[in-house]
């Protein structure tokens, strides 16, 4: 088992154990036991800013309690809030299912520690196609699930070869004082050159990043990994100058295909930053070619100072310092 | 005060009429009495198919009981999930709110009749900025707000002039029997002539519709009507040759900035279509130019015959036949 599936794990309480005395599944609420792993920390413990674990493998771990008890096999819509910072501890996952219908069911789910809601979801199930992609053909593999024929997709954006990528590596406070190293000792995420100027002092001036997104150890992609994949990459707002941790407001994402086995492509943009909000919105393409998540969230600029662009643009300043990676 | 004001009124129930004996306010959980109204209709009753009420005129009803009881006056993250077919008939809103934070609030809020959810959202209100647009700006005019500097736009998508545009005017089915016109008498829609292929019997080939929105009575944009623009334009999947309903399953829109007065230029583009899922993401740009609102929602492709292409590329036909209006 990868270190991405024990720290996503989830445990059902059985019936009888429901703290609250509620027949759990006979009610239409499922209880879980979950964990935020130190193992996906952005920033560790014991640094000089409070430890923050990944929100996608957060997420991961809330998606795993639904598919668990789940008619449908795919989390087709997840739409995500992130109210608060969780700590590195034990939590409580709470599964309410609001419609169970032939085509998609639709469950609240929330990732509870302390008795605060920290991670607030809604997710349909429901099935999208999955095996190999057979290009040019115009009915969709899934059609036999849907009856449905129509299927289209649009033009994929380019990307570099994965061997021209650069892996962003771990970053300053990402590994606890005991050893303990974080996110990215777990995910590798391999970023187009064209995106890596704000890691120096040149920001491209543009709010794109692309590239690379699979996790270190063997394990191929399934809808647990897409739901960490679509906000794996760096702020899109890295590439405006800002700095600074950006923290998710809003995330939601469609799957939309089984993704092939490989390293999955990841591609995001933005299209307006202002009043401190940015939206990024990101597909994740797999290796056979095919289109299986998109993604978009709002989030906050990070409070760190503004970089001077690469095309030497007058940018603001703002006097505080902050750490420069995410 | 418009139809539209109407429409989507909600009275707020005073904390000692709340039916259910708790004090409302003191609990965090509002309560408000709405109406489905017949004129907002997209198919009116006594048709030969069930009346629906247009999902954006229903948001727009949840969205002013969340303003109502919000401490910030924008909704800038709305996650909407439509679970079942609402009657033109009494509804209830209940707003629960999850977190209440500096910078934003998040509130659940359902749409009820008959005890069931007919639309479960979740709302994060915030402060975008407004005023006049100053093109040319590097600094927002909402950085006195948010003491954030940094502001960004991407590229305007292209927009014919309105006077070239199309006004798709009523559908079959739109006005009841007792004359009460709905939806398409309230909402003008005005299309660009290269998105109405459909109409006839020659689809684009391409999942794109662009046009303006506006209601026919006088009244400026608000938050309120963005809920509605993002989703004014028939389907993007009627490009590709499909006809009927396209029920959305989960809509999410970010509202990124105050509205000017005068026409909303909408466009709606799609990136995937299979196993019966399609996605529509729409910019709404108001009149000074500005990136007012952003939407993507997944949809079920409607379940009406497969026309062929304008470019005569083979589609599937299927034996139903179904109305071709949305």
């Amino acid at each position: 088992m990868t270190v991405f599936d024990e720290a996503t794990a989830v445990s059902r309480r059985s019936e009888t154990e429901d703290a609250a005395g509620k027949r759990a599944a006979s009610t239409g609420v499922w209880l879980y036991d979950a964990v935020a792993d130190p193992r996906f920390a952005l920033v560790a413990p014991g640094g000089t800013t409070p430890p923050a674990v990944n929100g996608g493998a957060l997420l991961a771990t809330v998606l795993r309690a639904v598919l668990d008890c789940s008619p449908h096999p795919h989390p087709v819509a997840t739409s995500a809030n992130f109210l608060r910072v969780p700590q590195l501890a034990a939590a409580e996952v709470q599964v309410s299912w609001l419609k169970h219908g032939k085509t998609a069911s639709t469950a609240r789910a929330t990732l509870i520690q302390d008795d605060q809601v920290i991670l607030d979801t809604t997710v349909t199930t429901g099935t999208v196609p999955g095996g190999p992609v057979r290009p040019g053909t115009s009915a969709a593999d899934g059609a036999a699930e849907s009856s449905q024929p129509l299927d289209w997709t649009g033009e994929r954006p380019p990307f570099p070869a994965l061997d021209e990528c650069l892996d962003l590596g771990n970053w300053p406070g990402s590994v606890a004082a005991d050893g303990t190293a974080g996110f990215p000792a777990q995910v590798e995420v391999l970023l187009d050159p064209a995106c890596t100027g704000w890691r120096g002092s040149q920001p491209s001036g543009v709010p794109e990043m692309r590239g690379y997104v699979r996790l270190r150890e063997p394990r191929d992609p399934d809808a647990l990994f897409l739901a960490l994949a679509v906000d794996a990459l760096p702020p899109v707002v890295f590439g405006l100058g800002a700095t600074g941790w950006a923290p998710t407001v809003e995330l939601t994402w469609h799957m939309r295909a089984v993704p092939a086995p490989g390293p999955l492509q990841v591609a995001a943009r933005c299209r307006h930053v202002s009043g401190g909000w940015f939206d990024e919105e990101a597909e994740v393409w797999d290796a056979a070619g095919r289109l299986v998540a998109q993604s978009r969230q709002l989030a906050r600029v990070g409070r760190g100072r503004l970089r001077t662009l690469a095309n030497g643009s007058a940018s603001s300043l703002r006097p505080e310092s902050a750490p420069s990676q995410p």
